[in-house]
């Protein structure tokens, strides 16, 4: 299938645009990539970002356009949580099967990377070049330094927002009728610090886990770095009891610290540090539609469908949206109005149940993890699953190990739980959960 | 409660800045009332807005204020339905108990009326001047011919948004963090209608009813007017078998008018005229959250909660805004920040309720009407109702004739649809629907 060769404007240059770049440079086109900030790649990548967690679906959209390789060698794979409970020993809960695990880079040095990458390719750059407006139909941009100034006009063929959950290709489009849109904040934020590596390189934590604090309400995670280091991310709530409102002075920070994060003591200098110095960002689920404006604008990413990171799938879905709309491409060729109709509508749903998904995984992280019952309900999937792990694939593993649909993977997640409420309400369930009987009532039920 | 007079801008002359000018007015501030459009007083008001209902909710606003008698003036008092059903006698439903009903007010002719009071009571007005942005923290607004011509600045002490549901105000706030916001389109779409008057100047229509032709996915409206004319309004989805998309020529119109609304035949010829000249509009449920911002802004009415027209809420829902901010006002004096803190959380639940029973309502017209079993518990409904007036108030009259919180009627809507399921599922229900066993069944589940 031939492409007759458009010119082509991507708004924001992170990693769904660099990418997207990569991609419709490989099928002919003209890319110029408009960023209104600096040119990462010279600038100290500032922390207000999760370290990413790379899965099997941001794996194959690196991989369709030959990457993979490259980008492996700045990543760490995880192929188990690290568990830091109060009163318990460490202990390590396996992601998935041999072989499976989520992969720790950080933002910065694979931004960095993707825009090497794209230019390496015959892609264009245009750093610190604010977009202001764009005129939806003629796929017209305006830039200039500020909103009030005088503006330049560029016109393309098409035009790409990768701009991310606060989008300006978007916030044009929500402004025409019957644009759908929604933005809902959760009320816990979180905050990025760091563990340095010690004196000799080597990391002060297990290497190859996602380590995890689960406190209730709030939560410390840390992942690895190449350099020996750990980024971490504190999620606690904005306000209330135990809450970024109630620390305000580095007495507290440290106390803070001391009482629920024992095994990091030694790092409490630089965890105080950090935390006053760093600033404290909330976190959004983002819903839209339409994506797509004619045959000539479209969202990708963020920009379509920003969600909370609590199932690591933010940059996967992204990329996973340029492996599909790429894969349409080549099913439609040159009728853009029908590539972009199906690409979304085929990506909506999934967009949607990951955005569930990961909203889910925060009330479940935040209110169920000291719920015996809850536990006792996990403990038993578990049991079966580690028995029949052709009949029961947790949702963990749907999601992260696999390219099926996320709406599949929440439909059987949602299936599961139903028989899981009824086993659960099984008379003596608490002290039969691990027998043969259990095991036949759910292999009964599926 | 004696208050520091305050200098005071509001956005949008529309009923809600207006009525709510009136009252701060009357607390002894100072007011200034900014909109980017016309005087309407001096224009044609051109039509695309469906005709408003005043009810309960309404008139008491206007009655605190002691304007009630002017504006009903201008009101015509619809005590009933009227039903034009294919294939059926028009015929009559009361809409509650003797001397219950809606009003019928023209939009332009109430906007007109209530600037000339505001006017009268001393608020200034700046017609034609365009808000193109606010400092929240500072209460300042910038006017301008364009977005990015040069702009006037002022500065007030506070500033109310009453521009509706595109509110400029509101989108400034919504670019800051953690503001919730949704905007969700039906996929019916409206446009106005006119019914003139007889050549004598009379009704052609009932005048003291509200008109309804129901044909399932779409519908036609009638609400008289003092000259006699009724303002109608057709809704139909935009897209589908019949749908304004479908409609291309004045044969097509004239044909889906015949087709469909048989006694209304002799004004197809204005009825075509009028579809082809006037827009299509859509309708939209915009829920954010917070309203107000420390001191300085507050949203009131369809900048903060607007919905959709199916319960003839709208304008009730921004007067009843009004009247529970000045009740607030009153207890706090002049603690502004206390005064907008419980105004949004007094009034947030209300709005989510009253945008939850106005879609209800759309679906319940749309989906519902055509479906007998719906019928039938209507039916059993209203023959209990009638009963035991005491120990049923439908939901309708909770809303319309009330001022009880429409959370509390969405929830006791919510209780009674409950009991109405169990009633649903006994056996026979078709033949014994009007039985004793019945009435004490659900007398039992009360």
């Amino acid at each position: 299938m031939i492409q007759t060769s458009k010119n082509i404007a991507i708004i924001g240059s992170g990693l769904v645009g660099s990418l997207l770049a990569i991609y419709l440079k490989k099928l002919g086109h003209d890319l110029t990539v408009f960023d209104r900030r600096s040119d990462i790649r010279n600038i100290q990548f500032s922390g207000r970002s999760i370290n990413l967690a790379m899965s099997n679906r941001g794996w194959k959209a690196l991989r369709e356009v030959h990457i993979e390789d490259e980008i492996k060698k700045i990543a760490i794979p995880l192929d188990k949580r690290a568990m830091h409970v109060i009163g318990q020993e460490e202990y390590y809960q396996k992601y998935g099967r041999e072989g499976e695990a989520i992969w720790s880079i950080s933002r910065g040095v694979l931004n960095k990377k993707m825009i090497d990458l794209a230019e390496n390719a015959g892609v264009k750059f245009r750093f610190e070049e604010k977009v202001w407006d764009i005129n939806l139909p003629e796929a017209k941009i305006y830039t200039g330094d500020t909103e009030k100034s005088a503006w330049k006009e560029y016109q393309y063929d098409m035009v790409f927002g990768c701009d991310g959950a606060f989008s300006r290709v978007r916030h044009k489009m929500q402004r025409r009728s019957r644009f759908d849109y929604s933005q809902d904040f959760i009320d816990v934020g979180y905050k990025e610090l760091t563990i340095p590596p010690n004196s000799d390189g080597s990391h002060k934590l297990d290497k190859y886990s996602f380590h995890i604090w689960p406190r209730g309400k709030f939560m410390l995670i840390a992942m690895p770095n190449l350099d020996g280091s750990f980024t971490c991310t504190l999620f606690m709530p904005f306000e209330g009891e135990v809450s970024f409102e109630n620390i305000k002075t580095k007495e507290q920070a440290k106390l803070f610290f001391k009482t629920y994060f024992p095994n990091v003591r030694k790092e409490i200098e630089n965890l105080t540090g950090d935390f006053f110095k760093n600033p404290t960002s909330a976190m959004v689920t983002m819903k839209c539609y339409p994506w797509t404006y004619w045959d000539k604008v479209a969202l990708v990413g963020d920009s379509a469908h920003a969600v909370v990171p609590f199932y690591g799938q933010g940059m996967n879905a992204g990329f996973e949206d340029i492996y599909e709309l790429n894969r349409i491409i080549h099913k439609y060729g040159n009728d853009w109005e029908a590539i972009f109709q199906e690409y979304q509508k085929e990506r909506k749903p999934n967009a949607d149940a990951i955005a569930e998904l990961s909203y889910r995984n925060f009330i479940e992280m935040s209110s169920k993890t000291a719920d015996p019952r809850f536990l006792l309900q996990k403990k038993i999937e578990k049991h079966f699953a580690a028995k029949h792990p052709n009949k029961w694939i947790p949702a963990y593993s749907r999601v992260t190990f696999s390219d099926r649909p996320y709406a599949e993977a929440l439909a059987i997640g949602d299936a599961q739980e139903e028989i899981m409420k009824k086993i659960m309400l099984l008379p003596n369930i608490e002290e039969k959960w691990g027998s043969v009987e259990i095991e036949n009532k759910i292999l009964s039920l599926l």
